[in-house]
């Protein structure tokens, strides 16, 4: 019995692991689709999208099972059940890089990324694709010490994402509210992207520690 | 054990009707904090929140010690296991609820509300303040019929969500960019307020009819 659910924990685990780098393709491209008004690209993502909503409906359907089957109590237990979360929670990032693509469709064949706003979208993409990465890597090894790296890289969300609505509401000219609009959307998903990250490490280092570091979010 | 199973869920049922009432009060209040600028109101809301994601820690830690000492299968799993997630939306509408207090809090003393969509919101907030009371009145009752109910509250919201955009984007005058700002996030958490409710709502036809109508979120 503890063979077999010793596999199925793998089995959970890898599928995890297949669910994130779906992600970390998704939002990478969306950054990419959002910089460059690639619409071809945007449209990628939006429709990679059900694969991943897919695979996180067959994970859950695979806990359950082993939940029904294996009735795991204690650790084993509180492991299938972060399964379950830590799939709503990549469910929802991939969400979150399909919402960067639209707003990249949308506004085809303008260009979606707001002037003066280009940098500051290119790091805060390049620091959810890190955070994409590192999470991957977290879920594969269990190795910890990423999820510091991890909260690391989602306070520097964090700042970007304020630096957004400071340029946004300390600029000289009259905004475009296309432009307003775009900018809070696209922050705010990204910042929500980092967000479930960071939940999904705390899961994993209460797992392996005992030491939760506290429960609800840690957006400001 | 079947009667000590049966009593253990009439709990978690209550545990999560009284979440889904404080979770009516705190969107109420919001939409009040928010409408009116009334900072106390906005301060109470926040405080709030924190009650609620404790009582939501509490309900998980019960779901799972009831799947440990219990053990249920079938159904009676997937009644646990939808409780469970349950308890996360109806923690993420306390803190959507928050977020729409801290945008009345951070513009005190001016007004939070953007000009020219006073109404808009107040009808926004008046649907998810409605749809929050359903909400509480289906994980009491029961009773599936109202999940339509919030569907199509769900419908109106985002009716006013796109109706906030239009207005924002077809304005004569330069747009004020703080105005812009708050006008897109509020209207994006009350649309995601509703949308949280929805799903909910679809795992409580599901448990009683078995009838999924599909996974993912309606949001648009």
């Amino acid at each position: 019995m503890r063979e077999v659910f010793h596999q199925s924990l793998e089995e959970v685990q890898s599928r995890l692991v297949e669910i994130s780098e779906l992600v970390t393709v998704a939002i990478d491209k969306a950054t990419k689709a959002f910089g460059t008004s690639d619409v071809a690209l945007a449209e990628e993502v939006i429709a990679g999208d059900s694969v991943i909503d897919e695979k996180s409906v067959e994970l859950d359907e695979l806990a359950i099972e082993i939940l029904a089957m294996q009735q795991p109590v204690a650790r084993d237990l509180r492991i299938v059940v972060a399964a379950l979360r830590t799939s709503a929670s990549l469910e929802r990032m991939g969400d979150l890089a399909e919402h960067i693509a639209q707003l990249a469709r949308m506004r085809y064949p303008e260009r979606a990324i707001p002037k003066g706003f280009k940098s500051t979208f290119e790091q805060m993409g390049k620091q959810d694709v890190e955070i994409a990465r590192q999470l991957t890597e977290l879920l594969r090894t269990q190795d910890v010490a990423i999820a510091d790296a991890i909260r690391n890289a989602d306070d520097e969300v964090d700042e970007l994402h304020a630096s957004v609505f400071e340029k946004v509401l300390g600029a000289q000219t009259a905004a475009d509210a296309a432009a307003v609009v775009d900018a809070t959307l696209a922050s705010r998903y990204h910042e929500r992207f980092a967000d479930h990250a960071v939940g999904v490490a705390k899961k994993m280092v209460y797992l392996a520690t005992g030491d939760w570091i506290g429960p609800g979010e840690s957006e400001h």
